[in-house]
């Protein structure tokens, strides 16, 4: 049979679950991290544009593409606080990726929930490098959408087992205690973020606050912890005192991005980082020794995401959990797509 | 009944057919050239930036985004040459409309067929500022894909009704010829350019050719010939040999990105070109006199690309030619992301 050159593979939100959940969603969080750390192994390869965004009042969307020279991705986001006051996502994304040879995409996916993993996966996969070895227990500093994928990407990546929760608002702990039951953490609800941080050898901060805040005060940040700073993630929105960074050994994905992006934006543009996929690859030290404090400045970078759908597009081969979209124009001869129009009459 | 927050409107190929008979192929271009119009007069409401291109050995991927401060659209577009010999499209495309004021994403439509309608009706609202008055005789150089778009938008917006065609090669034209039958026009197959140029008062150029090519020369264009230049899109790949640009008023979509890829690539960056916007605000002179020769340097813009959204958008509310896409995460609180996972198992 001819390949249908029209037909595109679309992962709905619907069929992303069930591919989650048919593979299991640690054991999905773990290949994928290791789809993340093969790509962040052959980083030279990509081609590392910084993202384009179109700012509003309201938020931000985004493009952010990126290509290894043999496969091309991007994904689309948009970032918008109000909406949560809307029943909506203040995230949503989409992407797709495409064959350089010629063009053609070969996957559409939906991204929300695919990006809720792949930022908990390089988050598990950091602290593997970063953590003190044998570090079990892990404090989570702001439990809404992200935090139950940090801990399961924690627990099957960097065998993070006890958990020490803390939100300003309750609810959203609860929330949390609800969802990651029978997943065999022993969890802890702290009412304080100096509780949650007490005997935690990780500390996760994953907060939604839009402005410049200070989550993680100096005093808190003990001896030999990794801290796991994925809420600041834009331009004004941070989440530590810059104190705390300059104690700590800073680990980044793309440094040029994070710059822009990361907790350092308080810190002047020379301050020394590491960027994560050096350390994977050998060429830099990951934690030094026992003392140590360790950052991961986690932005979110491209790579990440054309990872994600290639970790997706490979699984999806063995399963049912697409539909064929007809995207593609593909007339019996290329110069005739007028008459494939007409013929459709 | 709620609104479906996870559902966006998706147009397939087969869709987008439907959609253009049903709406008839010269009302289609005659509207959509009004949505543009309207577009170009209020261009400087408009987020204009360049394009993001990826490109390969094989040829180009590239992100056209643009916004006009409440919409957001943007397309998908490649451009590989080769394609053609293996049976696919040189060009495929498919473009997202989007709502600036909480980045949801409100239409995902293909865009192989409508790119190649919205590169026609730009066209012929061209040639209605800068074509003689009365001009209805044609010649199109180039018989390929985008041939009969152009025939039939020069017919319904700028009154053309005798075509000379010419193609290197001759099943081209008669293909032109077999499509275009019925549609009311006069059409003469030449066997040469200089044949096809005879009293032809709007000449189209519209070839594949991917070098630097001179389809026109300095000797065939007589005074207060209009010329439509459609081909010459991308840096190396021109039609027009320069002396025709040094006799010719020049106009252009968006004079920075016409630099590049236009016909103008040939000429110093000061030659002095005007924005077609700015002949369609008022603010600048179109066809000055009978004996001018106009040149229309068309590369296609995204807010062309954006007033095609636009309008595909506003025909779908009264017809059943779309399906609901499963594309956005929607949590029945927006920060359970993880649950709504758990609660699909």
């Amino acid at each position: 049979m001819l390949p249908k050159l029209n037909v595109v593979p679309f992962v709905s939100v619907d069929n992303m679950m069930k591919l989650v959940l048919s593979i299991g969603v640690e054991r999905f969080l773990s290949e994928l991290a290791g789809y993340i750390e093969e790509d962040f192994r052959r980083w030279h390869l990509f081609d590392k544009t910084p993202r384009v965004a179109s700012h509003s009042v309201d938020g931000v969307i985004e493009l952010m593409p990126t290509s290894d020279g043999t496969t091309y991705g991007f994904k689309y986001v948009n970032g918008h606080p109000k909406n949560i006051r809307e029943g909506r996502q203040t995230v949503t994304a989409f992407g797709v990726l495409a064959d350089v040879g010629n063009g053609y995409p070969m996957l559409l996916t939906e991204m929300t929930i695919l990006t809720a993993l792949r930022t908990a996966a390089t988050s598990a996969l950091a602290a593997r490098y970063l953590a003190p070895p044998g570090a079990r227990t892990m404090a989570i500093i702001g439990n809404g959408a992200q935090a139950e994928f940090q801990a399961l990407a924690f627990k099957a990546i960097a065998g993070v087992d006890r958990l020490r929760l803390y939100d300003i608002d309750p609810a959203a702990t609860q929330k949390c205690l609800r969802n990651l039951e029978g997943f065999g953490f022993e969890i802890t609800p702290c009412q304080s973020v100096e509780k949650a941080v007490e005997g935690a050898e990780i500390v996760t901060t994953v907060t939604a606050d839009k402005q410049n805040a200070t989550i993680l005060t100096d005093n808190l940040v003990g001896r030999g912890v990794h801290i796991n700073g994925v809420g600041g993630d834009c331009p004004g929105k941070t989440e530590l005192h810059a104190d705390i960074l300059r104690r700590s050994e800073i680990f980044v994905e793309y440094t040029p991005q994070t710059r822009i992006e990361g907790e350092i934006q308080q810190l002047p543009n020379d301050h020394p980082v590491t960027e994560l996929s050096d350390v994977i690859a050998g060429r830099a030290l990951g934690r030094a020794n026992e003392a140590q404090i360790t950052l991961f400045d986690s932005v979110g970078f491209a790579v990440e995401d054309f990872s994600a759908l290639r970790y997706v597009r490979a699984k999806l081969a063995d399963t049912a959990f697409f539909e064929e979209l007809d995207l593609l124009a593909d007339p019996d001869e290329p110069r005739d797509l007028f008459g494939m129009l007409l013929r459709a009459a």
